[in-house]
């Protein structure tokens, strides 16, 4: 299996970047990821720390790649299968002041920075709490950023947007299939920001941030395009939208997901729509990037 | 068991309403409830039929009630636990032009109106589709609208807001508790638009509305207030916020889930903040209403 | 002349308030105002006290009134012609904690309270500033709230709605005519909540608040309802939308901007369209209420 | 006079395109701009024509340069003052399917295409209506797309941002003054997208399109950087801040112009936030591209 390293990343999701590897259709590829905080935060160096000195890095959220998928064009989808996802043994959650959902902007004071260490073993996440208590949470991990290169624009590894990117969706998991768009030859796909858990809205702005050594296998369909991404997992159909409007990003993936079951499932669109009313589940990736990121899904068992 | 009649029902959430039964705290009241179309859209009288023939009810949305809690006062807070809901043996779904949430009031044509009446039996909504196929989907009946009296307001039954109301939240089932805020004497609740079941957002603004019969047990909590309404389930808190900007409605959600943890459960508010990234859900209960309404919960079991 | 007197005053805009007067269509009556701050804070008592000594008003923004207009039927449109508003000698102006349009109520910690009293005399508003200096602001003197009964809602003054309420529009003044809707008997028209001068958006989400002495000439056109509150300037005509969504607040402006250019100035819908893209203003009112309120301009002398 | 043709267009504001011309602080340059649709609409090829024969462009918004300004580094600012812009004989305005402020991607049918081309002579543009009206609007022309190249990133020219972009702003027109951030050596100025007038708002997501012969004058501060674009005008200081939320670019415009007041004018914070409420102009540059753009403005009288 080829070995994509960690030791080139990149802060745009861009087709000016040179492809690390080129793969087949229907190769697995496994790709080494640095944690989100560019491995820059530890216990030696918390967050407090390195605002005071002044050593923060440039940019976050570094992503590995891009790996070229031989025969992709295009106007083609590219299929990322998930197939595994080894998280290190610590993971790193912090307060950035001025970043986050719960702050904004405007003229208040930002919150204080803070930085939480968890160690990682046999699958459990033990998370420090300030009275001394530790709260431990089954490890569920996910690829918060994973996508293609746009089409003629760099955009930064922190948006997401049509092309995938930092979408933070706890559905990029093992198992799953993620679709993808393909705008440039051999798609160009990039990702990193491993999770080892994270909730819904990912409200911090943070999850529990680590490496990883994740394994994807992946494909082409050629001649049908996506316009967003979308998720298959065994139970679920579901759209992925971004949008800086929280209300419009979900009305986009409901959108999406409705045109998917009239164009590829022969519901009447009119009735996808009711039907979504009753049956569709939706998840807030997150609100906190600058594009905030939804999932409407529709169980299978109805299709 | 006291039983309120749905012979009296209103289209406000108001404390100029007569009291139509007044309880002891701890007692269970029997509520019937009419559909949210007021029933009259049936087989006979679709919604088509309505427009064409200008027979359409003048509000929507109405609530039984309201029944008066003995010594409930303003600042104490109103339980109501979900004893049961028995629905009726049809449910409605229409599309109604220039409403729902895949519609936008501006220069564009509205989707036309369309009817759905699903059989329901044993459990089974049988609803239809265009193309003579049955969707069976069991039922998970839900309260849509319930809601305590605004202090010198009066609201439309169709909008929710802090003291409850239209916040079609699935949540609002047998078996959980939802906490509402009492501004005035009696604490004056409401409630109606039983859903046979409803998807995530309710996206094209109609579940499978129905009558019902539900049973509630109420109780008050003195000397104790709620900013927004909240739920605990068998396993979850949450708090249920809404607003016309839905990431202000999901942040509101947050903010109280944070104060909540915080001043109840002993976590420090940073702490709850960082951990609610990493294991709080979300729900996106609709969008379709004036204010939208998003519920964030926190699992029990890391309390 | 009739004189509504201030010694009566509400905090919604209602229904189920009695008339203070019955006036006749084109009829002018002299209303007094109290400030928006109920007269509670002065020099003496400034907010930073207020709060301190817990004493401040339940309610905000009293309005005078209602007025009932004879004639007036539900789907009339009533005219109110502003024919002065004459300003008290002093107006307030403070920095309510958690209120405002630079503050966001999530964790962060509000701004702390402040009060600035200005003397008003010869046209020239004092505006004292921390550092000793004196802004000297022209008045220009306009209504914040006015409006007329919702069907069956009684809504918060604090609120606009399609009845008008808290705009903080400055058209709304003096030599303009704003076209309400009638949804009861009598119109019942409330007013208050005068401003010496106000910016746009009205950011702090307090202007320099004053009392008044208003004169309006109020009439009925009967047969012909607005959606939305209009208004008429020498120059100009205008629709004022509001909502919580500030998008949403524009763009329902501009849609009511254009059906009216197209039903009653014989524009092609298109044309108005694409007209209103080239030569219409838009004022942001204010973004501080429950809804944000934003006016939608078209030059006249393109009629 | 150096002069920069506009035989080389770019569909990106990016550190990646060669600079066409290098000018030295201080100096004029004659930059010649084609307009939004690219020359490709035109009264021989209406837009409902090139729709039929897919013969769209496949980006729109070209815009001229890169302009190397000599001594300019990050962290600098660049000053940009428009001393003329002349525009050319016609101008066309079109409604675009899907594109516009009054439309939603949603379910709802698409407006349907419209061309329409002024004939512009003596500074007067003539816009044709449906019913063989000509509208005469005075010409007011502005350079609707300027910025600098963002540091990494390579953003599509239709999108407005911190390094400016398609703000579509009327007050970048002849005699004000454009700050701009430096993110890269030399700062590489794009402009196009001219517009012979537009209204607040750019309401269908068209203006006057026009072609351009426009003249800059630019400058460097040293040392100094703007977090995001701000004009002076002759009686006015303004900041120009772009978000896909109209409320959070409207609040982000106001937070930028008050601490630009508290930093270089003396005002107290507090002060300024309060003096705003009273005295601050905002205009709403457009609410059609992937960011709208807000303008909040400071009369020069009260510095």
């Amino acid at each position: 299996m080829k070995r994509v390293s960690s030791n080139i990343v990149h802060y745009t999701l861009s087709p000016f970047h040179k492809p690390v590897v080129k793969v087949d259709p229907g190769e697995s590829i496994m790709v080494e990821t640095i944690d989100a905080l560019c491995g820059a935060v530890t216990e030696e160096s918390p967050l407090e720390k390195l605002l005071e000195e002044g050593r923060l890095p440039d940019y976050f959220n570094p992503v590995s790649g891009p790996i070229y998928v031989k025969t992709a064009r295009p106007g083609d989808t590219l299929v990322v299968e998930i197939i595994d996802i080894k998280i290190g043994a610590r993971g790193v959650t912090i307060n950035f002041p001025g970043f986050g959902g719960l702050t904004a902007p405007y003229l208040q004071e930002n919150l204080p920075p803070k930085t939480k260490i968890s160690q990682i073993e046999n699958g459990i996440i033990h998370f420090p709490t300030e009275n001394g208590r530790t709260i431990k949470i089954p490890v569920q991990p996910l690829i918060g950023t994973i996508g293609t290169a746009p089409p003629i624009e760099a955009q930064l590894s922190t948006k997401p947007d049509k092309h995938g990117g930092n979408m933070d969706c706890s559905d990029i998991t093992i198992g799953n299939k993620l679709y993808l768009p393909v705008f440039v030859d051999g798609a160009l796909l990039y990702l990193g920001d491993a999770h080892a858990v994270q909730g819904d809205c990912e409200i911090c702005g943070v999850a529990v941030e680590t490496s990883s050594e994740t394994i994807v296998k992946v494909d082409v369909v050629h001649g049908k395009s996506v316009n967003w991404p979308r998720i298959e997992t065994p139970n679920e159909i579901m759209t992925i939208c971004s949008s800086a409007s929280l209300e419009h990003a979900t009305k986009l993936a409901f959108t999406e997901l409705i045109f998917w079951l009239n164009k590829h499932y022969e519901f009447d669109r009119m009735d996808a729509y009711l039907l979504c009313s009753q049956v569709a589940k939706a998840r807030i990736c997150q609100i906190v990037n600058e594009r905030y990121t939804v999932a409407a899904k529709f169980p299978k068992k109805y299709l």
